[in-house]
């Protein structure tokens, strides 16, 4: 792999979710894969969980990590071409880029969106000139419009926890999903007599407007599982919030939170802002918090959230402290994503 | 040892000791220890010392280290339980260390109090809540109350300068506590004939209030060690500046500087606010900052102090340039302070 | 090597160079030589290039690195002596160099010239106490009049692009100065048959006084190795824009930019303020901005410069994107610069 930006980047998600989970039930299998390999992780933004998983993540590998707060240690970067750089930019990101090429064998790169101009988000020139110039692999560790490791990372989970075989007798040991032995992995979603569940991306409100990376990116992430028969799709939005079309192919749409979560097996809770009106903060209807009433109209769903949450803003603290709550253990497996990724990428160098 | 945070989680402080100045001797020697172990070193406040110190005693022992600075790199951080997070905390520290506890074997947490509501403080709500949610052994690198690693270092430093046993014929190359064979360690303090040291905690003057962290945990080390017959421990400052109870059991506690210091064997000089008057920079009397004239009235004191130091405010320059200060080596032992705690972290995991 | 401040601290500029592209040709061939050492990188600066050669130099010959952002991680410095610390410097130089001395077994130093006291800044009080007071090898990661690591990079850089004996059949594989093979590296400059270079240094237009180190120190080096008979150098600048003489000794100097470029081999642009009208934004005149019409008066030269560049401003993008840059091979070489200075002191540890 020499791109991991998006869904359309991965030729095989079973296998790439199939390696996630083969990492994780032996981390270190691979540790001398990486071995004098660079990776160079350059943030724009802040982050936390991508930070640390993708830096554990090469470091089971066996590759040396490098990280640079591009917005607090370097120089101010110009994007656009043609301009005489005589503001308050000091650096254009033809030259960083291909500099940061230069020390590292592979790049991952945060860039969240200005959610001032759709079209220069949408069209993700600050991530594309980054690859452009850089001259070697790039992993997205979020850009303007999608955060694919962590739409993998949910692939994952959900793999790993959705119920296995109904008839134990089919495989030894199928009934342990949250606890293999070492060196088994789950099936894939969708093997004979697994069944299909049924997945539920459900807007939230939130006090600022939100970039929309993470549910285009989960969105075009369940759509391709769906499209390869691995779950059964929804998305829930009060009107006005649609994402963007091509995201979002072949997936139901409801702006009725409660018919779309009607027998959810998975409830995939966050805000976004309006894709239409592009930047705002728009007034939105009661009633679109996740809360225990909510849940109980579900099949026991299991509520999963990116991260970071506003607690009882955008998910109520009796589900993210319940029973039913995968937002850390979907935090973890981000090292996982992150490592088959890498470890993809290490043996195409 | 699952965690470290206060004297009170150490079984042995006089095994501990020994155990950093092995260290001190032979840093190599559990290089294989730490292997494929990975420690998360999480600020909420600035760090020289600590970083530097605790990074290196984890390389020396194999592991991987991850920094993340979270007042700057990360997400603001809730703490409170029951508020609807629609403020300015983006994330609440119940998934933020949960999360961190899931790429990390080990954490290291610095949180400095607020000084701003003294029983939230000394109730070490941030500290605490990260221990409980992260789900991982934690080392303090500093909390509201306390600064472990600090007194660690400090009573290994005493240990290791101390004079030795009177008759060097009791033990072959006694003499040089500061010049061991390679492999050799100081005997611990309070050995048959070692001879006690007097050891005196100096208030000092400041022109800001400071935490009263490194005080209260130099104070409880002492105490204990004092208990074990290891030292004698006074500790002097003006009225107003008595440090809670809790800190100083047995402790002789004296208003009189000069009185308190004669005949020391070492100083420990540091500011601190008032415990009573919480957060308020109380005015001070005159003739509180240790110099070469007070030096004279001690038993030719090793004088010793945390860092960072405000010269001539705090600590009189002839001293720190002095042949009588340890600061600068008191500093280097935090590097064995931190490997002997990470050592005995990982033995146990 | 116990510094690395000047060209004044290397015995053979000859010889680190060529040290420098056997390293390029095997960057592994030592990665045991800094095992168990540790590199500790201390910037009061901005850094992009530097920060990530200077790194990933340390892995590649094994050492360990530790990363300390002191103007936003650690404490505010204090540099003069004999002051009383009641304002807003924390800690004294003599103490932070001192404590990060006792970590580090070699420290890199970025410190810029505050451009307000050409005295302070041309005594190099910053560098010059942190060298006397943390007591290991220290590399200047830019200094307040120097640069060398760069300084460094580009003599690697016009040794290896410079054309080769003219008559091949003298060497074998004597024109593949960019495509040697592996462990070959390039003859020194000034060799029998070679021919000798003209490298002109070409002041170019700002938006902001900046500081001095780069040319400074890119003229140190260029006059040694003209000395060395390397080389023939000229430096090209407005009237008022001259460096302060101790750095060009037998230097061209020029104010007529059309004239220094004829028949140039490399143009060197740069930026920098005025060392008679110290710290002030001087007007300048027209025309000094190299452009494809100006490179067209030299010998298809080659064009360097330090990065960050601002397009358009200082330097046209029809040069930095068209064949004759060389600006990204320059910070590629960074690497080899850095690794080179770091073998040399790691083999006198």
């Amino acid at each position: 792999m020499k791109l991991f930006s998006s869904v359309h980047d991965v030729q095989d998600i079973k296998q790439l979710v199939a390696s996630a989970l083969a990492l994780k039930a032996s981390p270190y299998a691979h540790s001398d894969l990486g071995k004098n390999k660079t990776l160079g992780l350059v943030f724009m933004n802040p982050s936390l969980r991508t930070r640390l998983s993708t830096q554990k993540a090469a470091l089971n590998l066996g590759m040396n990590v490098m990280v640079m707060n591009m917005d607090k240690e370097g120089w101010a970067l110009e994007t656009q071409d043609g301009v005489i750089m005589n503001g308050t930019t000091v650096e254009h990101i033809r030259e960083a880029a291909a500099v940061m090429g230069e020390y590292c064998d592979i790049l991952g790169l945060r860039s969240f969106p200005k959610l001032q101009n759709r079209d220069e988000d949408y069209n993700e020139e600050f991530f594309n000139k980054f690859v452009k110039f850089c001259g070697v692999p790039v992993v997205s560790l979020e850009s303007a419009t999608r955060h694919p490791l962590q739409s993998l990372a949910d692939l994952v989970t959900i793999t790993e926890t959705w119920k296995p075989i109904p008839n134990p007798s089919q495989r030894e040991g199928s009934s342990k999903s949250l606890n293999l032995a070492e060196g088994e992995t789950p099936l894939p979603l969708g093997e004979a007599g697994r069944g299909l569940p049924k997945v539920v991306l459900a807007w939230a409100p939130h006090i600022k407007p939100l970039p929309q990376a993470v549910p285009n990116s989960f969105a075009e992430w369940m759509c391709k599982a769906q499209a390869e028969g691995m779950l059964d799709f929804t998305i829930a939005q009060p009107e006005g919030f649609e994402l963007e079309e091509s995201f979002t192919p072949g997936a139901k749409i409801s702006h009725n939170l409660d018919e779309a979560i009607a027998d959810a097996d998975y409830v995939y809770v966050k805000n976004w802002s309006s894709y239409k009106e592009y930047g705002k903060l728009l007034d939105f209807p009661e009633g679109w918090m996740m809360n225990n009433k909510k849940l109980s109209l579900t099949n026991n769903a299991k509520v999963m959230h990116c991260l970071p949450v506003r607690r009882d803003l955008e998910l109520a603290s009796e589900i993210l402290d319940g029973p039913n709550s995968l937002v850390i253990h979907e935090a973890g497996n981000r090292l996982w994503a992150a490592q088959a990724v890498l470890k993809a990428m290490l043996e195409e160098l």
